[in-house]
């Protein structure tokens, strides 16, 4: 149900990565109707190009606002992502997803969703968009279904608008059950131009993509499984 | 149950914000016998008296640690308290929490207890301590028992820890049904400085209290219900 622009009435916060799910979930909310909000996040993560992906989706969707909210969770919260670890590169795709990796942000979605939330009310919206996936994932407990619920619950007894009856919250996760070959799919279909998106937890010198870590493997999966070339360079 | 220092082993986050109830709180937890934690957070409030009042009192409490978080809320949310807008003085306590007031800043326990929870989750603990308080308050739907509830259910489905089950997230509510002067009465019991404290929501030249906003009214009455001065200066 795509609609004519300047007839959008409904306004939606949209969480961007720079990455894939979340410029395809920006699409969805689009062609749902939706005014979008970009929210990105700036917590001292090494890979801080992803940031400027963000804004480039957030353009090329034709996001009414892009913003990037700095957070000192680098000062509080360890992880394989802000610290100076390694990340894993798994050999066998069979590994992933069998048990929590450090490449895990305490909370993250959590706090990620807790300002997208601020903001929502500031916008006078109950709508969220998030493109957690309990599918082709890494094992974060904050991605699966039971999580989003319990969130939105909770979401809904923090809001005055919400407790006052006159705009519930709803947390939007339409790409939480489809396979990450689905959401390039639908994404194609949406016109997201994915070789603006950035998914490496590891990327080299010019921000070029690692080819090796979790999310660069199941990125290239989804695009061989549509027998497509990946747009973005890799360096291996 | 106070006991001796160096026998703490259990850790607990305490949110501080340099007011009465949040350092009566960092007293109680220490009293539980908890080694303490104190988070703050900066972001952009007018009154930034508050954060060196936080940090004063986690010393005197002897918190093993204070840390300030730089949160970039103010570009995403507006309020009396970010924004420059009248904070409104009540003349008649009887008509504070009737209704939400304009002080009340986009989702801000939500925020905060996410920051708080991804730091516990760093330093392994699964307790958080917030001195929020369902009586002697000023409407914030995020101060009730039923958000606390749903706060707690939500983050046992975010961390790893509490969804493996070996630490599961517990929200510490001490203060939820006692009145100010039961608070202050409790805090002085253990030992809290509150000429430390700073409550105001408008202070003026010096941080001096102002008096008139709705935190000064309830605090005074408190003091003055336990036949005590408060031992803060106020303008009038």
């Amino acid at each position: 149900m795509t609609r004519a622009p300047g007839t959008n009435t409904k306004r939606a916060v949209v969480l961007l990565s720079g990455g894939l799910d979340s410029a395809t979930c920006l699409a969805i909310a689009r062609d749902e109707g939706f005014e979008t909000f970009g929210i990105s996040f700036s917590y001292g993560q090494r890979h801080a190009a992803e940031l400027q992906a963000a804004g480039r989706v957030a353009e090329a969707l034709g996001a009414r606002q892009h913003v990037i909210v700095p957070i000192g969770l680098g000062a509080i919260a360890r992880s394989a992502l802000t610290d100076r670890l390694e990340v894993p590169k798994h050999t066998n795709l069979a590994e992933i997803g069998g048990e929590i990796p450090p490449t895990y942000v305490p909370a993250r979605n959590t706090v990620f969703l807790s300002l997208a939330l601020a903001w929502a009310e500031t916008l006078e919206t109950g709508d969220l968009f998030i493109g957690v996936n309990a599918r082709d994932y890494s094992g974060y407990p904050d991605c699966r279904p039971q999580f989003i619920a319990a969130y939105q619950r909770m979401a809904n007894l923090a809001i005055k608008a919400a407790v006052e009856g006159t705009r519930p919250v709803r947390i939007h996760t339409p790409l939480i059950e489809l396979s990450k070959a689905e959401i390039i799919r639908r994404g194609l279909q949406l016109g997201v131009d994915y070789s603006l998106t950035r998914s490496c937890y590891d990327p080299g010198p010019g921000d070029v993509a690692c080819g090796g870590c979790d999310a660069c493997q199941l990125r290239r999966r989804g695009f061989a499984e549509n027998g497509l070339a990946d747009p973005i360079a890799y360096q291996t």
